[in-house]
């Protein structure tokens, strides 16, 4: 998840400077600075790029923008055949300040830490391109896919072609990990979700260089609401899948873990983010109860690389109080000190 | 789930005379009014009493309203020790409104079809209690349930009895089933959902009537994203499971259908209701595909009752062509005259 946000006086601070979230994101330095942040309070594993999953749409000519104390918003939508017609994968150039911030930030790291790089899935990019901002009940975007299946599958063959394209930017410009959201997934029905999240992301991962500078890049896939799905997203080829708080880590780990044959995935994730707005003594409660559900790491000489990662099982709010995330970091190296590869994202 | 409603230009009709939601769910000749609306119009099994999930905790004293265009909203919230401690068990004198409703319908329905009564669950009461509101992110209720457990226990405690006595009440004003919405238990972390939402869930049926004038009293059970949780939901002393679109209702059968030893539970759902803005074809090219997700019903002769309750998996949007319902009711009839047994609410 984003570890730079609102939340954080000196992201504040800069974004100030900045003047507004999109001049923050644009702007290499800035992208940087906040992007450490985090690290320089926080013991963290690794780095995640600070952007947004809106980038690659503003790119294809949609206009985004982040009014005040509301969410993103664009200010060309995508309903019709005439728009879904007119829709390209974009010119990578306009995206070229993500690729600069890449680059920029790798080299600031000095090596302290990997960098994530991620993209928002194909399905939801197209939520915010249908709907044109964030949604309750998705109205839009489901009217289409129901009405319209041939366009639908029409945006989201863009959007797969343009995220993948986005994402081998990023490692080429750096990023030694990268992760694909699909924030969106888990509001389609079953049947729906396999034809219209799923096979985009599928085809995105299909797309996307594995190793740079010698060194493989591992693929990240986050669905919230994924848990109906979890044994179908098996099948994908990546690395780790990242969970939901809904989710049972051990129940998930019997399913996709690998511990009986073939080499599984690693799980990110999965605890609940408002368990930050509970003192540090419920905080490291919790954070107990999520490492205790994934067990013992696993003990196969042959595995390589970590079986479990620690993350929120979804963004934090901004009324987070900081050093809340600090009883939860400092709890969740000490009580999994005993399970190797228990790694801190 | 609700039948009645903003879609229906009868619904609205009589909302205006009623004045405010609230006039129109506390006059037993609207409520009945509105609940017979849906059934004049369409071929429906069963008849589904027109209220509000918050009708219980508006009797404990918070104030309930509704203001145009938004949602319901609480005067009082429920977030400190002192509010925990003053609240009680509601006098069912003050919800005398919903069993004269219950009572006025079955007599108008004249054995037409039966009448479901029903409740939100004790979590789903407490998330509005202390939330005051719809919430998009559950600071308030999550924040409570995760720094002082024990204040949202009692709140729970409260809840449960009080629902247990609001449904018994209905059941003797003439309710013929009883449902119990679990609107927002998706929300909670695996573990909190088994310790907050069905713990007390499994309470409220504990109390329950089982029969009524000699005839046993049906108990359905819908939480909203329980996919995840659905194996501990089948421990649940209930004969209905109902399911949100996420779920694959075979996978659900195997699950806890009964096909392998024991009564195991009936399924209710669980077309995505937003199917409704496409075109009729469409509409019924879905309803053909949840009818055949979950599969021929079973024949086991021994077996009594419906197996698939064919049903929303949410609520309907306001904006649905009341013509699109038709069109779903016909292709649910038409594709399961060869399934025994499909029942539709």
């Amino acid at each position: 998840m984003r570890q730079a946000g609102r939340y954080l006086p000196e992201y504040r601070q800069t974004r100030e400077k900045a003047g507004s979230f999109m001049g923050l994101a644009t702007n290499k330095d800035y992208a940087t600075e906040v992007t450490l942040q985090p690290l320089d309070r926080y013991r963290l594993d690794a780095a995640i790029l600070f952007s947004d999953i809106l980038t690659v749409p503003d790119a294809m000519g949609l206009g985004l923008s982040f009014a005040q104390g509301e969410g993103p918003r664009f200010e060309k939508v995508v309903r019709d055949e005439a728009a879904v017609a007119a829709l390209q994968v974009p010119d990578l150039n306009k995206l070229k300040y993500v690729f600069d911030a890449v680059s920029s930030i790798r080299q600031a790291l000095k090596g302290r830490v990997p960098l994530i790089g991620f993209s928002g899935s194909p399905w939801t990019l197209a939520c915010y391109m249908v709907e044109g901002a964030g949604s309750d009940d998705y109205r839009h975007v489901k009217s289409l896919m129901y009405s319209r299946p041939d366009l639908m599958h029409r945006i989201l063959e863009v959007n797969a072609q343009a995220v993948a394209a986005y994402l081998n930017a990023q490692i080429d410009a750096g990023a030694q990990a990268v992760m694909i959201f699909d924030s969106w997934g888990g509001v389609l029905a079953d049947g729906a979700f396999q034809q219209f999240s799923l096979k985009y992301t599928a085809q995105v991962l299909s797309k996307l260089k594995r190793a740079a500078d010698g060194q493989t890049i591992p693929r990240l896939v986050f669905t919230k609401g994924g848990g109906p799905w979890l044994s179908e997203m098996n099948a994908l080829d990546c690395e780790v899948l990242g969970l939901d708080w809904t989710m049972n880590l051990g129940r998930a780990r019997a399913l996709v873990g690998g511990d009986v044959g073939g080499p599984g995935k690693a799980l990110q994730g999965n605890i609940d983010p408002h368990v930050l707005f509970a003192p540090p003594a419920q905080i490291e409660q919790e954070v107990r109860r999520v490492l205790d559900s994934f067990g013992k790491p696993h003990t196969d000489p042959v595995r390589t690389g970590p079986t479990h990662i620690f993350n929120l099982g979804h963004g934090i709010h901004q009324l987070t109080p900081p050093e809340h995330v600090t009883a939860l970091i400092e709890a969740v190296h000490s009580h999994s000190r005993a399970q190797r590869n228990v790694k801190i994202v």
